[in-house]
């Protein structure tokens, strides 16, 4: 008898009760000002994984020894953000509540909200690590509250003074990186400091949101808003190393990937890679 | 002295007081489900448009003899619908009590609503003449009301029975068709009989919506949802040029052009062109 | 408990038991000569046919009535053609031996052989309908027997004379145009002569083979080998509606699309709304 | 020994002395004000020319029985425009003198300028049938003389009153129609009269210049200016073959095509069967 | 009442009177050998210049603070190239006249040629600082002496021996390199050694012309000739700093971004931020 | 008397009888598993290698002072996997017989295997120098033996143990790594060690296959499977430069250069540029 079509990210196909980290798909981008597509984020990614190896000869770990899940892509209603997020939520909740780990792919940065709203419900003592070229700590866009440009702004809403850590922002406007300095631990440009960020969170509950635009638009066009001056692959790959090797990560995603923007496929594959070494670094 | 860079659409650079016609864009497609980018529309056809001629050899006429405006475009909020649709309605009833028509460049059809609310406003005995691959008489699209799917649905409730004439409709459900048979008169597939409704419509105020993918995906390949099987360029400048020269064009819209499905510029000459049509038919 | 994802063809979501007709695809483009990527093609159908609708208001029907079953891609050796064909071969078997119609996404036009190798056996007394461009009889191209360019040359060694009928072709080497004269019943450049083909296998055993290249280049130019000078949209679609609701049909495929060269999205789509059409007619 | 590479139009490789018809690319598109490229037509169509067949299957004529010969390209200085145009004159001068007929691959309109001029030196009594979108007949374009879209009043100033037979045309200003009323032929639109003309042309030397952008811009999107409302491939190849089995061709090109706007490829394999269909069509 | 449409550079919108810079655009590439497309530099950069802020956190200025004011394209006649260059150079004129410093967006690079001759006038011991891939130092180009690929060597015939000073330079023909050694100071490669130019030139008056191929592919592919081994924006971004801050800058431009070839939009958005810091270190 | 046309990569149009070194492209990748296009690399290099230079800033020789001879493609049956090898064989006999480099222009990998077993046949004693994203020693891939993924695996079976010095890899599977351990020498992620490599093979001959892969996917982004963290291209230039000016090259390639990958034309430009390196660093 022949079975149903199935597509998941490559080698993410264990059975769910086994399954350690599940991955699912929040095609949401309805905030986005400047360019969308990041909706197509997710279906890229499953549907590119298979360019890719399930072996890092990075970590000499292999996806194949691990049970990994994905669930697939939530329907997410365009146009009516707050349900939106609130179908975002369950998704995340349901996952904890069965004891796994939640690894959303986005969708535009907004959707970190609602997964840190149900991580920081169960995990009260969260800390949130943020890679990204953009602060995201307006506190609206253009009067929305709910926007991109605002997640991070609303997250620290939920956890609180000094529990956000970014890395690699390099644009904002001047109010934003103004009202950050006394709220959030922002290091602009680069990956300098996370050492003893890492050092400081060993062993803590973490939150870890990669808006993939953090790397130089060379290595990753895909995304609505290129920044120039971005960090490498490379580093990127060591420092998300650094991290999982040594927090108790949570709850995670990758979000931005805009694939429209990627005519080449590199930012695909360079998502789909990252996601691989996200996974890996994760398990013992 | 230098002057600040102006841009409009060709020859649509008219003294204010002096316009007949005056152009907005209205750059929002947060609702669209499918493929966004609608909201590039209105950037895109003006700049363009100084690929296309201002004098039409099939009608005659040159823009430059009449007073055309540009007033550029709407900075609308993305992800709050409402709001959005407001500053639209708003813009529409300035350009009405200066006595102008006003003539929307789209965007996702959804903003359509907004200018048939402040047209009804000022002539409560409007009809609609409806150009569409799509009937989007839906009631709802996943719970939300206000969606590109269901604009014609939410004018109807506002214009009332028997008052919107669809042409060129080749989708839907099979709910949306079954619920237009009392309420709306539906042509499907092509232009026949326009003729008719031309005929009963004739010097009565008329609201005129454009959705440019009623054409043919071969001619129009720029926006989100091709439907094979559409009318082609001609049909539709002879459609165009019967109804404006009978009726009175009362407020007007072209919608629905993505220009980044467009790759070869293709379909948003054409929209500038039919723009041009629609332009100089209106004039006596 | 979250499920697996699963994704396939727009209402192709029944129960395997249930289902009267089974959809698979066969990623394969090797002997492409020209242009590759049709091996592109069953993912982008599946992928994209959420951008169409499960009503066609052509024939009143909606796929939600009726139970079809998507069996997803096999997995072909590139480089190894006989392996390939076999691969396929056993997938149309089995469907066959299961009581259901199979439907094959292509891929290049070879992979029809080894279906029309499993209806042959099943059905001894099968016609083939073979809408084309290209005549596809060469005995070999540059020394390939088993070529994209000499599918329909192979096809005939199974099924004999008289017994396959091409329409739309128009395009091969003389060779081929002479050679085919006596053996297989070849109408060039249009649908013309269909019906009376249709009169005579009313009721009979037909396998149709669907090179969506037969459609002009202006509908469709996501394909290898482009053209000029072809079908419309809806002549094809009448075709096929004139077929399937005469025939019998005991298999049957839609190939050639290679969604590279399908940059707006246009060609994809049509391909769906084809394939929805071809699903519906067949459906009583 | 191995050979240095080739490459020509296909099977446009017979000696020199043989040939009947000798092919030149004149990459030239230095006046071109909208969207330039037309410089890359000739390699885009010597190179995708392997994607069709010799044969004519409407012609039941085949190129390999005739002697066709590629020269290449010319090497034209852009920014000088006097001394490209004098390289260009120089070549068709050339293959005149050697009893061939010079068959140009553009390069934008303004090439034909030297052709015509070349072609006029040994025929002082030929005519032009032009084929274009664009009636090219302005006295100047922001003050340039030689300019593309001057190119047909600067070749009547050659030929003088009532020997240019323009079809296709639907695009210009005012002024450019008016001027040519009483010195050419313009049938606006379609190939209507076309029947006419030739029938007045029986035998006489004719220049015939194809604009490819006549096309309708759904088969033909590789132009720099697309126009909607063109004519059909299929119209365009019998035009063609009606006017080269009764008139006397002494020179001809095909320009315009631009192939950056021709992502899919189908506008360069349309360009490349219609110049196949005007080599046959040439031969007894 | 409503005003008709400007649009602008991000934040360019100061009265006249007030500016201290003045942009324009020269949109022309006539002379471009290879892959043209710079003309449409200028309307790309204004156009996506609303993907990037207005406060720089490299240097913590926001551009709000200070009155730049975008005076629009020029409209240039191509194939007339001495005309178009006229053209160029008045404007500048004007601009000098008022005070103001001009800023032009290429176009090609033989735009800088009017610029400099303009400049020049007003102060004759200028010196010029140029940022390229390309040594430009040709005699003429295929006979052109006005050329994109001559264009230094035009310069240096204005403003002498030892006022140019070249970086990134690596490519050109080794004439050129020969021609340079004794009049032009040539740095190959990178930046190495702009430290002692910029103390050399310290508070001289210096013309700025950025090619922007200086940076390397990967961070610029929009352009017609793309050479591997560049500068990375960070490297570029920390040299205008240095030599913004410590000379005095009394014209400048940024040439040569063809958005055509920059599908993702990364080249475009850099252009705009480099842009940007050009801007904010002018400012003390 | 006019030339039949001649295309050739820049500056290689010698005599063959002077000819150091002879080119030829082998349009091959039939075994491509992901994303095919490999065979569209020879002639986008050719066509698109009049874009850089024959001078070399780096190395200060000129391609004008040398020998070198374009023979252009072979014409390879897709489909027919061995066929296709056994004419590539025969091309780089002919071209060692002749006392020749031959340096051959993919395609994918596999075409490296018949010209390491002509090149092995004349010199037994070769080493193989490997630059690569891949490993490509997988013992078959699907069952098939004569794959790209298992091309450096086949060349083992044919040099032996010891022979292969591997660099850049950064992909693969668990199992080959592991293969490869004791048989070849793997440098993994970048140009470690090339150092000592090529003082150990002073003087010896040296097969190079250069998979352009090697280089970052931002700087090389046309090809089949980009892998994030690659090489750069100085660095590249620069481990060439060492090999080629240390080992004697008896037979070299590049390949897997897919165009269709290379919107911008950077990964194009990239390998006519690192070609001209290959070409210059090799003559003495």
């Amino acid at each position: 008898m022949l079975k149903r079509n199935e597509e998941t990210f490559i080698a993410c196909d264990a059975e769910y009760g086994d399954a350690e980290v599940v991955i699912f798909g929040a095609p949401f981008d309805s905030t986005t000002s400047f360019r969308p597509g990041a909706r197509f984020g997710p279906k890229a990614m499953r549907s590119e994984s298979f360019g890719i190896e399930t072996y890092s000869p990075y970590l000499d770990k292999d996806m194949t020894d691990y049970s990994f899940f994905d669930s697939g892509d939530l329907e997410l209603s365009f146009g009516r953000v707050e349900s939106a997020l609130n179908d975002i939520e369950e998704r995340v909740r349901t996952i904890l509540a069965a004891g796994k780990i939640p690894f959303m792919f986005g969708g535009e940065h907004l959707v970190t909200l609602p997964a840190v709203r149900a991580v920081h419900n169960k995990y009260s003592d969260v800390h949130i690590i943020h890679f990204d070229a953009h602060a995201d700590l307006r506190d609206d866009y253009l009067g929305a509250k709910l926007s991109h440009a605002s997640v991070m702004r609303r997250c620290w809403e939920i956890v609180g003074d000094n529990r956000i850590y970014q890395f690699g922002i390099r644009s904002g406007d001047r109010e934003e990186f103004e009202w950050g300095k006394e709220r959030v631990e922002t290091h602009k440009f680069s990956f300098d400091g996370l050492d003893g960020v890492v050092e400081r969170l060993k062993g803590k509950n973490v939150y870890f949101t990669l808006d993939l635009d953090v790397l130089d638009p060379s290595e990753f066009s895909g995304t609505g808003t290129p920044e120039a001056g971005g960090v490498r692959f490379n580093e990127l790959r060591e420092a998300v190393k650094l991290i999982f090797e040594n927090v108790n990560i949570v709850g995670l995603d990758a979000v931005e990937l805009s694939p429209h923007y990627d005519v080449s496929g590199v930012s695909t594959a360079a998502a789909c890679k990252i996601v691989r070494e996200m996974l890996l670094s994760m398990m013992k």
